[in-house]
């Protein structure tokens, strides 16, 4: 059986590939896995069905065989330590993918999704010309420490691995704030992943649920 | 050779042990690890020498023999796979418990973290009134969530795990806001966890550091 996760019925992103199923679609064409998906509409995701294989009712998750699995971080370790190609073999070079696979979600994700949904939420507030530039110098920050720790390096630390597949995918949201033009080594860095036959693969798929809407 | 971890030398916590090092040394404690700490300053943590171990200059990290990782969910991770305790052995039990390390510092603590923010640089910013109600809002449903996953469970899934831990850890700084007594089998939740004799260890090593400054 192939592996299922689920997905968006109807992303809000119109077919941009922003939505989190598709760093697993990304994972999953880079370890040469096939898959099927459950596409569920925003009321599906607040059902006991789907709460009980995702508590806090987002997508995607992955089921298995036997196994079911949530979160994009968990999901893609899940995978990657079963199929070779997203993971270092020696101990130490794994040690640091996976602190990258962290550092992702924990670090560089969050002040990114909260500058989204200032954006998308906050827009008509009266605060929001003086809160919006404190989100973006602590985003500047991090995009600052990354291209640092980057160098001239192709990828974070030596081969490309779930590590940066993970980085990579949290900041493509930040396409179209401005915000990377500031960071050309960083935006050189997202534009190479992106040039990956895997990403490519999984973003026509992705993208094929928007259209098969005829929206 | 023991491993070791860094930690603030001098924490802003004032010995509550809500600084990210407390998770890691919880971990130690439960894995039954034997550890050594370097303390670092402020200043040292953004020191070229600490970025090479920690890109973001953040506290902790862990060295131990030639493996060197960063980002608590990544130490935890490593560490409960090389000695047993935190882990369940089977696939899909182990899966669950990976999937609920990830939501602990993806889902679960960015908006706590948002929230501690807010409340110490926004206090003064004529938004806060405003802003706060909404913030609090966010943490109450994940709160929600997370109590009808639990019922009336002792832990998330099955035996305590490096699950649990993290769950729990990032929930601590809620304490004194004020919002978790909305949610008595939360509350519940992580005081069963914080009466185990491996948190207990935790919290007195690092409580010890900041009563040796003799503050």
């Amino acid at each position: 059986m192939d592996p299922i996760i689920t997905a968006f019925a109807s992303a809000p992103d119109r077919g941009r590939g922003l939505a989190r199923d598709f760093r697993v679609r990304w994972a999953l064409e880079e370890l040469g896995q096939a898959y099927q998906v459950r596409l569920l509409s925003f009321a599906a995701l607040k059902e006991p069905g789907h709460r009980e294989l995702q508590p806090f009712g987002q997508i995607p998750t992955l089921e298995v065989d036997d196994v079911a699995v949530f979160e994009t971080g968990a999901i893609i370790l899940h995978l990657a330590q079963r199929h070779p190609g997203l993971l270092p073999v020696g101990t130490a070079a794994r040690a640091r993918a996976l602190s990258w696979m962290f550092a992702a979600v924990s670090t560089i994700e969050p002040p990114i999704v909260e500058r989204s949904m200032a954006a998308m939420l906050e827009r008509d507030k009266p605060w929001f010309a003086e809160r919006m530039p404190m989100l973006d110098e602590r985003i500047h920050r991090r995009l600052d420490e990354l291209a640092a720790h980057l160098g001239g390096s192709e990828w974070l630390d030596g081969a490309f691995s779930a590590g940066d597949l993970m980085v990579v995918d949290v900041m493509r949201r930040l396409s179209g704030s401005g915000l990377l033009e500031a960071h050309p080594s960083v935006a050189a860095y997202i534009a190479r992943a992106e040039a990956r036959p895997a990403f490519q693969r999984a973003f026509e798929a992705q993208r094929a649920v928007f259209e098969a809407r005829g929206a």
